[in-house]
């Protein structure tokens, strides 16, 4: 079985995998969760990813349910069931239901739910890669910090549903989303930089941003590898003057961005030399890691 | 069988009722909603709430699946086997799921899921009702139109969730929410009004808002009776200075606020005479409504 779902432990065919219709998580998006990546079998930077869910989930005051190496157990458990390499892996935890009853307030659920996603990785066609995205800049504006912080990972997706919806609409691949200040943030599933100069830019951790696992990663290689790197805001604009302008996701890795509302960076129309390095750096670091952790599984 | 939960049109006891962990509204909120209550057997202002509904279903681009007269059927359909007077319902419909695969483009699903609830009222102390709630403001801002429009009723509520347990952790009976400018918007699940010198004061539709029903009949009802109504903005500051404040929704109907962050409105300590008259009015048109249309349905 090369995808499952596990609902609270006990383990599904995808399509018999369900929830509660009282469950928070569908009522009102309340839940917290993580996406990563197998390569081979390694759950490539796990550590990170269940470090952030904890904090999402303490950010709500949301009850995980399991100590950090529980989870890690967890899933694993659930991923040798799957028994598959290069794996994409969603785990969902929700703050449970308040026993049949609706009831908006948190306090009436004790007891979260629980849910591992185990799929094919999506396919990205390798042109894009080749050529770069072409992107929109959305006019949804990025959910506010302080009102629906963006570094909480949660089930509250619908702003950036509706800014990746536009972007369709507009046969871009995908869209980028300012603030009320109307400075770029991250797009809909992935942080965003800029190369000037040679500067990778990106904004900073305080913006309205989630900061992400590979965007951490991404920094600690630009300073082993001395490639300049910045955080500050800036415009769409001045992205648009930029040299350079790529992505990162853990799904997605570093891919290169082509245009933005149809204005090409960089003069390019394929990804720049400061992009192509990141995207190899950040390569060999994953295969660094996973030869390390496949070769400590063993022992 | 008194509560019970439709599930794409199948009946279920609530414990039994399902959805598939693929659904939009488990996985991303990727919902909209509607709650009503009935008084007997008729559904209050129920064509308020289904033209709502899909006004906020417009908004997200989310195909209903239902004519409104189709709709309308069917929540009687389902009512009708709960065979109960005076209940809660409500009525979520999400944006379907994508075929056992998690994607986030709104274009990978067509088809909706619509899950019907039917359970008993919430009961409200009648010394909330005698002496008014005890509210605070939230330290977390109301959410911005411009980024998730509170006026569409959706699966996203976990900036209401934490503004409502940050009111639960004061030992508040509720929270109001400002937006970023500083002006009051309204409660977690309510409307919110001030009244000064006899005026009804209340934020703007146009304010981060949803736009409430009860609000809406309270509007013309205050027209019919010569009470004065100002729709304008206002800071938590000039709500403590007010003679009267008060919430409407379907559910709690007109419930008087006694104080907000510890100040006592109006020095009453218990709802004021235009809140009473607001109640009476509110409550004698339901009674109306209600005859007439019980009326229209025997015939």
């Amino acid at each position: 079985m090369s995808e499952l779902v596990s609902v609270n432990g006990a383990i599904f065919n995808p399509q018999e995998a369900k929830i509660s219709v009282y469950d928070r998580g569908f009522l009102y998006g309340d839940g917290v969760y993580e996406v990563t990546r197998s390569y081979g079998r390694v759950l490539f930077a796990l550590e990170d990813h269940i470090d952030r869910l904890f904090r999402s989930a303490e950010r709500v005051n949301l009850n995980v349910g399991f100590s950090k190496d529980q989870l890690v157990k967890e899933l694993y458990r659930v991923y040798d069931a799957a028994n598959q390499d290069d794996i994409y892996m969603r785990v969902v935890i929700t703050r449970g239901d308040s026993g049949g009853k609706i009831n908006l307030d948190p306090n009436s659920s004790q007891t979260p739910n629980i849910v591992i996603f185990i799929q094919e990785l999506p396919f990205f066609s390798p042109q894009v890669y080749r050529e770069g995205q072409d992107l929109i800049t959305s006019t949804y504006l990025r959910n506010s910090k302080k009102a629906l912080d963006p570094n909480v990972k949660s089930g509250n997706y619908l702003n950036n549903i509706m800014a990746l919806g536009e972007a369709k609409r507009l046969k871009a691949f995908d869209a980028i989303m300012v603030n009320k200040d109307g400075f770029v943030t991250e797009g809909t599933t992935w942080n965003l930089f800029m190369v000037k100069n040679e500067v990778c830019i990106t904004a900073p951790d305080g913006a309205d941003i989630l900061q992400g696992i590979t965007r951490k990663h991404l920094r600690d290689l630009a300073k082993t590898n001395n490639i300049k790197w910045e955080e500050r805001f800036f415009t769409p604009d001045e992205l648009k003057k930029a040299d350079e302008a790529f992505s990162s996701s853990s799904i997605k890795e570093v891919m290169g961005i082509r245009s933005v509302d149809g204005v090409l960076i960089g003069g390019h129309g394929k990804p720049g030399p400061v992009t192509l390095k990141m995207a190899e750096i950040y390569k060999a670091h994953v295969k660094a890691y996973c030869q390390k952790h496949s070769e400590q599984k063993k022992q």
